[in-house]
Parts: structure tokens; sequence; C-alpha cells
């Protein structure tokens, strides 16, 4: 604890960049600073202002951050929109429209075709003046492939150069950072604006990446930066993640629509400390920035979710099974994925692949451009596929998915019953299986390049494929033998029994859960898409078999394994350490090593402790009453001493190498004659956290995970042995799992 | 930490009724059974099974919990509605029918007279055959209150002689439980029994109170008593409450039909000790229970929600200011409710008041009979009338509050325009104000009688009441004044503007948002009654309002109070502890009280601890190595070492009184011919909790709030010097906080 009564020594306090802070020490500090300010408050007016100011500071913080990063999901949504469309063509009516918004002010559009419209020019209309033929299917392929690798060499160099920390989901290092790490830069303006700019990048090369994840990041990046106009939170590394933790809620909840889902997606997934007041918090800030993006209306629809859909339908019984057998596909999927997926990004880590990143993306992009354009589905962009295959086929649907025979006899109440197949589904059936199987090579290999690149799209994609072909595969088998046993009871002739689209959602469900075993909030995100709690059963059957599927293979998410990969020093809150190993066996030294670095309380000299110092490499020292009983007094972090020696020696009257360095209230006895002596009791911690020899090693990481410690010492008998620092737990930890124990890299 | 290689000696390890359970143990004991069962499933196929079986235990738990409660549920509903309608009169059809169900069967009945049919015989037609005039009127006044008296006798004699424990709400106590207080027989199948029926007696005689709040303890009854069919649950404290936990969620699910608002609920409100794993479980028990609640179908509707209601107008940032009045006015009633109830229940408990329950309950049922029955707002079930104020006016709407002039006029869209209000909407203006009146009043007297009472139901209806007045004065203003510069720009003649019963909805969150605190899971229980994110605004305006406001006139919600006032020990996790003391000024022995009482490690007898446990009642005592040094070596609870020493006086060969006990590994070294040593390591904890005497006393409170410590030890430089029990800390806190420290009653 530091004494607030005297001058703080500039410096003391913060963190090194790559470390981990003190969860204790920041929250004590909070309260601090909480309490000076309520007892000044009663003196005047204007410190009573300053006091309510500080109270309210939290939710205009939270306002700011749902309208920055609303407009921010607002902005990254029209233009990737408008550059996906850039791909194929262009508008003479103006260039800055959309395909969509193009023909949306055309006069010359009819309601059927509503996708063709004079003014909307593809590439080799405007190169060769016209659109039929081979060779202007050429023109068009060439220039698909070629806006693709523009779009996508500009993302890569742009990350490369200016915000390295810009690549990938963010959502590993998030989680990282919430839990106690420092990165710097991290979520920096530089990273915030490049991101952004790269994002819409990414996503308009046609890989095969979403911006759900990167929108996260982006997000957090709008909190982080707010935060430094308020003192509350720009100083406090523990207040300024609950901040974090309700920007992670707003950047789902634009992400998805779901500010509910958002919020528990940032309580389960992401959060690592998370009260009750910030849980409330997040809510306010996940409404705004949905209601903010749906004022800025991207979609032109004034829907606020990502995928609108309204089935008419209920399902059976009966259907849980296919469900399970989709939850089963997504448990499959995503453990390989996550398998595969970090094979593969070790392997950039390792060789000379990852030297030449540029030249990665552009090869990926080339593959995924050419082998995607030929095929309707993988042309389009990955929402729009996940969409249409979502969609409940109405009358009005002209679209191949939708091309069943008898297409507009409707039944007695109105509604469309099953009906057989015509050649477009057929041939959309064979499309969307071509589809399915590059998607998943793709992904894997897109999914950590060094570009923004999220993976809830593709995942959903994956599955609402595989749900689709499922469900019309169902759907002709009980239109054809409706008299089956299994059918004959629920679906009788010329009744809509089921529904290809729920199938759809249930895969992408299941796929999305198993890639990053979410479970009440993906269940709720996707609650928040349909609005009823009638699918909430299927969609949770499916969650709940994918992930026990996805477990069984595997005990990570894809986050976490991404987390391990990058060596990043993070407690998993989730799991159970189940082994019956003591405090002893872990902590620091070791039985046959030398005897752990301590500093006394009142007999060392300066320069004894700048030697020690300068021997080791420990970011602590204890201190205890004497070397002979080894009775603990306290705690001194290395960076706080170095500074504060430094600082005595510059500013203190004759701090000399031989002056005593005492930690004790008062001053030892001193001969005369000797150098004056230099009191550093105001940063020594006179509550370090202690545990016995003998605790056993489960509830050792229990208080490291609650508490937010960095270490803890080790006493025997009341005496000092030794110290665990939390990358001993993880090392232990790794170790007790077969892992490598040295891939934790960081203090 | 027991050692398990010995034999355990039976009740070692188990906790006296009214006293706190140590979290730490628990969850190490659970640990050890799971590693236990995980090693052997290595050896057999049937270990295999029962380790898998182990595993999906929980989940099977939970699919019974939420049957058993949805059940549960519909039968109270079910029930209720009957009792509540015989107060006015039976069904010849049938006695077993309730009024709606009775004409719903009838054929003599048109649409505008639902509630008419010759089957339906109110009290006066069965007695003087007519039901005209004032005769018939007070003999059907006369039974109403004849009935209502009855129902409250049976509830209230039943409680007293049965089960004690099914008054009140219950939450209270089952918050306490859940932070680890052991009450028997509070969640036992008597409870359950009685509480069902006394539930449903309770909420029939007309008294001012819900069945939602009970429904929670119903749910938690269901949760205990199934816990003690698995192994697992049945013997760990910690355990079971992670399935209380999601119990009460599956409670809040069946009360307002709200899956995911019943998860919340638990989760912001009851619960202390809430890992992720229980939140998945929770969401599926609350799913089942939904479910089955659903398909039992009490409301004849097919609805899972009490008070489902669809709006067709959009609000108008203006309205804002009005939502917002409801919101002060939420957050004082609720602060007026819990000053003064909390008031009449202290002098309950301190005065000759307490001691006559049955007439207690008599006189308020009476009272509010008698009041009641003239006035058919209050004659009303409760949540009728707010299923009545929430509700739009529609075009075949007949009540009174839908009675507005030219009322079958549509406007141009189909939708209904604001209106003129006519004679019965001014009428029922006033029966509401003054129903609002009443309810107000009288609720304060009923919460806390010897009955199970929920005030869910009566707060929601004190806003409802508020709101709908509001409302109706707002549409009449912006009918009347349209052209006001307020109104003109959104609200033109002839358009539909306002919707009263939006208002009463959000007048209603607001109260009870007022009197319970909720936050989320207030605003996403009403999301999930409306369907829609469109009303989310109004409603998280109106409960942030009302929790300021609340908040500012006094720190605690309801159930709070209500634990304080029955002296319970709970440590509450949302306030953060503000004051600067240390743990040197809260640790037992105060400064000038003899020394701590401690056991040496090898040096006592018998007959030494058999004085001491005789001597003090402390519930445990720290093992020092010797008096001189105070060096800790373990702790040791006095149960564990009475039934220890009892069992090997039993049992041991030679025991006597001056044999040594000794908590070491190995038997101290003892002259020949003295009694046989008696070792005692086995029920020592060897990792006691420990602080410096310097620790800052916010550290102690959010260690034993974390870690759900039952005490810990102080140490000052590796020597012991005191003890900090939970109990000390609670009377830290409450002398802080200017209250009286001797009302923490238990350990």
């Amino acid at each position: 604890m530091m004494d607030f009564l005297e001058e703080p020594i500039p410096g003391v306090g913060t963190y090194d960049d790559f470390n981990t802070i003190d969860w204790v020490r920041e929250k004590s500090r909070d309260r601090d600073r909480h309490r000076e300010i309520t007892n000044k408050s009663k003196e005047s007016t204007w410190a009573l202002i300053h006091s309510v100011s500080d109270a309210f500071s939290g939710w205009l913080l939270m306002l700011l951050i749902g309208l920055l990063s609303g407009s921010l999901a607002g902005l990254i949504d029209i233009s990737a929109h408008w550059m996906t469309d850039l791909k194929e063509g262009i508008c003479t009516g103006g260039f800055w429209f959309n395909h969509e918004h193009c023909c949306w002010n055309s006069k010359h559009v009819t309601f059927e075709d509503r996708d063709k419209c004079p003014e909307w020019n593809s590439w080799s209309q405007l190169i060769i003046s016209t659109n039929e033929g081979a060779f202007a299917y050429i023109v068009n392929y060439f220039m698909y492939v070629l806006w693709a690798l523009l779009f996508a060499f500009l993302a890569v160099s742009l990350v490369k150069v200016f915000a390295p920390y810009a690549c990938g989901s963010g959502i590993p290092e998030i989680k990282t950072i919430l839990s106690g790490f420092i990165i710097r830069g991290y979520l920096g303006k530089w990273t915030l604006i490049i991101k952004t700019i790269t994002l819409v990048l990414a996503v308009s090369s046609g890989l095969s990446l979403g911006k759900e994840g990167p929108l996260v990041h982006v997000a957090c990046c709008c909190g982080n930066i707010l935060c430094h106009c308020f003192n509350k939170y720009r100083k406090n590394e523990a207040k300024r993640r609950e901040v974090l933790s309700a920007a992670a809620a707003a950047g789902v909840s634009v992400a998805f629509g779901a500010p509910i889902g958002g919020v528990l997606f940032s309580l389960e997934e992401v959060s690592y400390y998370f009260p009750l007041k910030t849980l409330w918090r997040s809510f306010f800030a996940a409404l705004v920035a949905a209601f903010t993006l749906r004022s800025i209306n991207p979609f032109g629809n004034s829907r606020l979710v990502l995928f609108y859909v309204e089935f008419h339908t209920p399902w059976h019984l009966f259907e849980l099974v296919p469900f399970i057998l989709l939850g089963i596909f997504g448990g499959l999927w995503g453990a390989l994925f996550i398998r595969t997926n970090i094979a593969w990004c070790r392997k950039r880590k390792t060789t000379q692949l990852g030297k030449y990143p540029v030249i990665e993306v552009l090869v990926v992009t080339a593959i995924t451009a050419i082998l995607a354009f030929p095929n309707e589905y993988t042309r389009m962009s990955t929402s729009e596929l996940i969409s249409e295959l979502f969609n409940d086929c109405g009358l009005l649907d002209s679209s191949k998915l939708c091309d069943y025979e008898n297409r507009f006899n409707t039944s007695k109440g109105g509604e469309l019953p099953d009906r057989p197949a015509g050649a477009g589904v057929y041939n959309a059936m064979w499309q969307l299986a071509l589809t399915l199987i590059l998607k998943i090579v793709i992904t894997i290999f897109t999914f950590g390049m060094k570009i923004p690149s999220g993976l809830f799209i593709p995942s959903m994609a994956v599955g609402a494929i595989a749900g689709r072909l499922l469900g019309v595969g169902m759907e002709q088998l009980a239109y054809y033998h409706h008299d089956w046993a299994i059918f004959s009871s629920w679906c009788s002739q010329g009744a809509d029994c089921i529904t290809p689209g729920l199938y759809a959602m249930v895969g992408a469900a299941a796929c999305l859960g198993g890639v990053t075993r979410m479970t009440v909030s993906l269940v709720v995100i996707m609650f928040e898409l349909t609005g009823g709690l009638e699918y909430i059963v299927p969609l949770m059957a499916a969650a709940m078999t994918s992930k026990w599927v996805a477990d069984a293979l595997g005990r990570e998410g894809i986050y976490d394994a991404h987390i391990r990969l990058n060596g990043y020093p993070f407690l998993e809150a989730k799991e159970e350490f189940a082994h019956k190993t003591l405090a002893m066996d872990v902590m620091k030294p070791r039985r046959n090593d030398p005897l752990l670095t301590v500093l006394t309380q009142d007999s060392m000299t300066v320069e004894d402790v700048e030697t020690i110092i300068s021997e080791t490499t420990y970011s602590g020292f204890p201190v205890v009453v004497s070397r002979e009983s080894q009775r603990l007094v306290g705690f001194v972090l290395r960076r706080d001493l170095i500074i504060s020696i430094e600082n005595a020696r510059k500013k203190q009257d004759g701090v000399v190498s031989t002056s005593i360095i005492y930690f004790t209230e008062h001053s030892p006895p001193m001969p005369p004659y000797t150098p004056p002596t230099l009191k550093l009791r105001n940063i020594l911690d006179l509550s370090p956290f202690t545990v016995t020899d003998l605790t056993p090693m489960e509830i050792v990481v229990d208080i490291f995970r609650k508490l937010g410690l960095r270490q803890c010492l080790v006493t025997h008998n009341g005496r000092l042995l030794g110290i665990i620092t939390k990358k001993d737990v993880l090392k232990h930890i790794a170790q007790m799992a077969n892992q490598d124990p040295d891939s934790i890299l960081f203090n």
C-alpha cells in the first residue's frame, strides 16, 4: 500500500509493457481515490460537483463508447457493402452507390429483376460494352480477381507498415488484456484507424473472413481511447478494464444487433473481472451502440439485426434428431478447424512462411478469388450467403434455393406446403456442397494472416450450408415419404412440415459453438435474431451437442488456443485445476536451488540492494526482519525500488552507496558520522499474500484467479520459504497438462 | 485439508445449523471426489460408466428441477385461479371450472358478454336466487369476505403448525443460504408442500401479495430435495448451492415466463457463487421449466408469459420525460415501502404484535376484503389488474378503461387514433386512484406476515396504476392540445401518438426496480414480456432513474433490508467497503483482551484441549509450533476436535485424559510408560488463510467475499496475532455504517 501522505514519486505504481498488473493494488488505488473525492466533497460546492461528475463519468463514457462504436460499425458496413460490389461493377448514376442502392434509385427496374437496372454496369459493360459471351465473362472474372488482390494488398500493407496490432480478430489479445496484461498500443488510436480501414478492405476482398470479431477489437479501441478523457479511468488499469468489458459488449451488440447477447458474450467469453455494476453499464453501452447503428441504418431496412428471420412453422420433436446431427457436425468442424488452424499458425510462426505476410495474403486471396468467382454462392459476400440460407422461401422469393415445383400453390391457411424440389434447388445443392468444401479449407488458411479477420461469419456459413443441405434433404424425404412412421404422425401431405432455413440457422449456431465454445451467449444471440422463444430448444440442443463433441476432441476454444500459441499469461477461469500438487512443488526456489533472494528491513545499504537488483531479474523482492528468522515484513517491486533509489540519489541530500535502506516505521539506531539513511516504507507492500507450503495448488490457482494476484509468498510455520508468480502457476498448469511449460513467455 | 488415506470419522466435515460453510473446503472436497472418480474410471468399465453418469448427473438434475418446478407452477396457477373465482361464485356446469372456463364451455354466451353465462352462479344467485338489488350485493359482499377470511385462516394456520419457514417470499433467506449459510429445513419437503398449498390460499384470499417471489422458494425447495437423489450434490454444500442458483432461475422463469430474465435474476440478485458452468445449466433448467409450464397451459392461451402485450405505436423521444417521472415515482415508492415495511416488521419482532400472527393475518385480510369488494379494480386479482392496465385498447375491448368516445372510428392505417376519454375512462381513473392508495398502504402491512407473500406483483400493480393514470393524462393532453409545441412536431390530429399501456408497463418496471433494485434482469424480464427491442429504452430509462432515486434515499433493496433485519450473516458482494481501517482494528483479541486461545502442535494433553473446549465457545482454534514462537501450523475446527476426541476415547486403545495430542507428521519423542498419543493431523487444516495485521480491511473484505472464507488468521512479521471471522467482518461493516453491530446474530 502506498503511503499517500508522502509525495508520490513519478513512475511508482506503473507497469512495464508485456507485464501483468496487480489487481489488488489497482483496486485499492481506485478506492483511495474515491475516498479522497468523497471526503473532499463535504468541503466545498465545487468539490461536491466534482464528486457527482466523477460518479456519473462512467455512464457518460458508456454513452460515448456506444455512440462511437455504433457509428464506426455503420461506416464499416456501408463501405464494405460498396467495395464488395465494386469488384463486380460500378454505378453510373453515382459511383458512390452500391448495387442495391443504384437500382433502388433507378426507374427502369421491375419487381422480378430487382438486381438488374441500366445504371448498374458490370466491368465488361464498361470495358467492352457487353455483358454477354465468354469474353465478357473473362473480363468480369479478371476484374473481380484484380480488385480482390488490390484490396488485400492494401490491407496487408497498411497493417504491416502502420499498425501490426491491427491484424487478426483481436479477441485472444483482448481476453488477455482484460485478464490483467499490458500490451501498449494494442488498443491505441493507430490500431483503431488502421483496423477500421483494413477491415473494410479485407472484407471487400472476398476472403473467407468476417467483420464481427474485429468489430469487438474496434469497440475496445474506442473504449480505451475514450478512457483518456476521464481521470478515473486513464490512471487506473483495473477501472479501465471494466470499461473495456463494456466496450466488448457494445462490439458484439453492433456486430449482430443483439445487445443482450453482446453483454452475455462479454460476460461469458471475454471478461475476467465483471462486477454487477459493469453488467448494467455494459448493457447500456450495448443498447446505445445498437440504436446508433440502427439510426445509421446501413442495411436500408430499419432492422437492427444482421440476419433477420421469421419462421412460420413450429418444429416437431422428431426434428431434434437432425438438429443433434448438426450439433455433432458443428463439434467436429470446430475441433478440426482449431487443430488445423493452430498447426498452420504454428508453422507460420516457426518457418520462413511468417516472413512473407504480403505474399501469403496475396496468394490466399488469389486462390480464393479464382475459385470463388465461378460459383455464385462463393462470389456473393458471406453474410449475404448466410442471409439467403436462413431465409424461409416465401411466395415472392425468386432465388434458386426457392425454385420448387408448384411454387405458387398455397395451402388453405395461406402457407406454403412442402413441395418437390425443382431443378434450381438441385443445382443450388451442388453449388452449396462445393462452397462448403471451399469454405472449410480456405478458412483454415485465412484466419491468422496479417489482416483483420474474424471467424464468426465463416463458421456460421459452414454450418448454415450444412444445415440447409440437411434441411432440404429432410424436406424432400418428408414430401416423398410422408407415409413413413417417423413422419406420418405429424406431417400430412400438403402441409408445411420442415423449414430448411431453420436447419441452416441451427447449423450455423452449432458450428459457431464448436469453434468458440460459447454457450448461453450463442443461444441468446440467435434468439435475438429470430425474436421468438419457439426456436430456442433446437438451438440449445445443437449448441450443447456441439460443445460436448468439440470438448471431447480438444478442451480449448479457438481463442484460448491462440492465446496459448502466443504464450500470453492467461489464467483460464473456466477450467478447474484437477491435480493434487502442493504449493511447495511449484514455488521458487526449488529444493536444490540457492535460497530465495530477500531484502532485510533495516540492515542493507543502497549498494547491497543495487547489487541484488543488477544480479537478478526478479520483478520483486520479499522484505524480512532478518535473514536468520526469515520472518516476512512485506514485498517490494523491482521497478519501484529502482525508481525510488534513483530518485533519492538525485534529490535527497547525501544518500550515497553506503546509506542504509530501511523499511521500518522508524530509522534504526545509527552510529554517529554515518551517511543519511533512506526510508522506503512508502513503496513497501505491507500486506503481501501468503500461503503455507502445504496449500494444495488447486486453492492457490483459485486465489490467483479470483483475486487477480501477480505473486504470492510461501511460508512454512511462519518462516518465509519461497515465492509463486503467475508465470510459475501457468507453467505448472501447462506441465500438468503435458504441454511445454516454456510456451508461457511473459510475466 | 483432510487426509483421505485415513478412514474419515463420521461427522467430521459437516456443519451445525445456523452456521456458515467454508467454501474453500467444500470445493476442495468436491475436487477430491472428482479426482477419485476420474482416476478409478480407467480401471474398469463399470467405473467408467459411473464417471460418465456422474458428469451428466448435473444435467439430469436440471431437467428434473425444470419439470418439477414447471409442473408445480402450473398447478399453483390453476388452483389459484379457481379459488380466486370461488370467492365470487361457483360453476354449476362443474364446480372445478373457474369463471372463464365455465363460460368457455357454455353455449349461452355471446361475444360481447364473455363473462356472463347461466352456468356461472354468483353466491347471491345460489343463496337468494337473484343477482339484483342491494340484498344480493350484501350477500355477495359477505361471501367474498368470508371466503377471503377462510383462505387466509387456513394459510396462516398451516404455516404456523406445519412449516414456519414457509412464510414470506423466501428470497432473503435464499440469498443468505446461497452465500453459504445453513438453515436446516428451510428448503425441505415440508416447506415445499406447505408453501405450495398456502401460496394458493394466500393468493386466493385477495391479499395484496403475489406468487412470484414464493415461486422462487418453491423451485429452490424442488432443487434441494432433488439433490438428495445425487451423491455429488447431497454431500457437498458448495455443489448444492450451484443447483439452488439454477433452481432460482427456474423459479423466476416460470413466474414470468422469462427464461433469460430468470437466469439474469439469479445471477444479479440471488446468487453468490455463480461460475459460468452454472450459467449454462441454469439456462437449461429455466427453459425446461418454462416449456413445462407452457405445455400445462394454465392461462389457456398458449402464452408463456404472464402479461403478454403487443404495442403498435413507437414511442417518441419527448415521452422520455414522463417515463423518467415514472422512474422517480418508482424510486420514491421503493424507498417509502422499504422504510415503512422494515419499521413495521421491526415492530412486529419486538412488540406483542408478533405473538398473534393468526389474528394479524385475519385482521389484514378482513380490511383488505372489505375495502376491496366495492371497487372492481381491487376486487379482481392483482395479476388480472396488471394485465388490464398493460393492455393497449383494441377495437373489441369492452372494458371501462377502453371506453373512449368514437370508439369504433379507425384511422386510415386501420389503427386507433388518440380519442377523447369517455365517462367510463373518467370513472376508471377515480377507481384506479383509490386502488393505488389502498395498494400502497395495505402492501406495507402485508409483506412480512406469516403467510407466503411475494411483492413483485403488488409493486408492479402500484407502478402500473400510476403509469396508466399518467398515460391516459398524457393521451388526453395530446388530444386536446396537439397544437402545443411539445406535441405539434410528432403528434398530428387523428394519429395514435400515446399508448397508455406502455406507460403502465414502464411504471411497473420502475416500481419493481425501486423496491428490489434489480437492473439488467428487470429490463430483460420486461423485454421478454413485450418481445421487442423497441421499448427497451423507455424501460431502461425508468429503471435507471428509479434505482438512482431509491439509492439516494437508502442504499438497500428490500431483500437486503430483510436480511439485515433478521441478522443473517450475509456479506454483500455489490457494495464496496469504503473505509480505511486495517485488519488489526477488527481482529480478535482486541488490544487489551487476553491472548488468542491457541493449541500447540505436540505438547498438549487431551485434558488440556478439553478444558479449552469447555471454557471457550470459539468455533475453531489455531495450532502453533509453541506458545513462545507463535508460529502458525494450521487451524482446527471445534466441531471436528470434539468429534475426534470422543471417537478416540471410544475406539482407540488407551487414549486417556493425559494422552498427548499431536498435530505433527510424526509422534513427538515420549518418555517410556506414558499413555498412547493421539494423532489429529487429519482434522488439521494445513493451509489456513492468513493476512498481515496491516492489511487494509477493504482487501480483507474482498478476500472473504471472493473466496467464501469463514475465518482468516492475522499475523505480524510471521507471528500469529489474532483471528477475523465472517461475523467480525460483518459487525465491523455494520459499525462503520453506523448501524448496530450486534444485529448480526449468527456465525
